[in-house]
């Protein structure tokens, strides 16, 4: 029989959380964003993004941490690359920004695991697919999400203008309407892993 | 730089499709259906069942194989394994059933790749799930998606009650109406693949 990848997961109440100073959205509006985004283009060439997928388990069920902006926007923990940054280093960079401790000794060792899935913007607007469409040939973005492997313990330290939720599988799966087409789809990207559920 | 897998994909045009005598379908109604998997889980426990994604190019866009029943219910092709079966040789058995000519020197020598996405069925039910939903410890069915490598020639026999299409993805995305949950996520699932589009 072929196996599945093998993922531990840990309970949410073996994670510490901390908070740190805030951490500002660079852009106060979607038309801002994608304002910067043509400006960076202009200047860099299309927009590399990585996300990370931080998994833990309560009641034996696989959750995501997710940082809530604001009362309803949700988002990974994650960025835009640097031009010519490599994407692990990147990604571990942007954890660090989001969720690591300000004293250095306390950020997590990150384990980035395997790509998930990439989503490609074709134009300056907010939509994105999982695929560079036909006749695309200078996509503006790439975004590109990877599976993070915690340890068993870690300390996590949340800007204070966001709040960091652990978010059951069941409730992203099929609510697009809540947590957008990126997001409500990780479900069917983890499927494929095996969790292994370790009690505390 | 991470790579992500790579996955050659040939034009339509490489390949040959014959037909062969109709395949129907077991069940006249989903209720006759679900009554004949209750009937098999009394009898061999959760059904496996196994389905083959295979990936061709048009237009330099993935396109993938669908069989159609009638003239809007598609499917992938696959079926359920026998109780004990490997699940890769039963893929091939299925996809030989489904698609293989009757000449046997002609049948693809099917290559199975990546297992892409797991669904499980809670009950006797037509409702799926990209995990194994918490409180549920006997679900009825476990479905596996895996991509099935095709080399650059094939000769394909399509039972004659069924059509096979080739489908983009960019149809497939966001239509879960025609498509339904499993089929139409596929995309996301392929996000994560470099396609190798080769021409003909």
């Amino acid at each position: 029989m072929v196996t599945s990848p093998v993922v531990n997961t840990y309970p949410l109440s073996s994670y510490t959380f901390g908070t740190k100073e805030p951490k500002m959205e660079k852009d106060t509006s979607v038309a801002d964003r994608l304002a910067r985004m043509k400006v960076n283009y202009m200047k860099e060439g299309m927009r590399t993004s990585v996300e990370g997928i931080l998994l833990v388990q309560e009641h034996n069920h696989p959750h995501i941490l997710l940082l809530q902006i604001g009362n309803t926007f949700c988002k990974l923990p994650g960025g835009r690359l640097k031009p010519g940054e490599n994407e692990i280093e990147g990604l571990k960079r942007k954890l660090t920004s989001k969720l690591g401790a300000t004293v250095p000794a306390l950020v997590p060792d990150w384990q980035i695991g395997e790509c998930v899935a990439i989503w490609w913007r074709p134009n300056f607007e907010t939509i994105m697919y999982p695929y560079c469409p036909p006749h695309i040939t200078k996509p503006k973005e790439c975004k590109k999400l990877y599976l993070v492997h915690l340890s068993e313990r870690e300390y996590f330290a949340v800007p204070k203008n966001l709040k960091l939720l652990a978010v059951p599988l069941f409730e992203l799966y099929d609510n697009v309407q809540r947590y957008g087409p990126v997001i409500s789809t990780i479900p069917q990207q983890l499927s494929r892993f095996q969790f292994n559920m370790i009690a505390k």
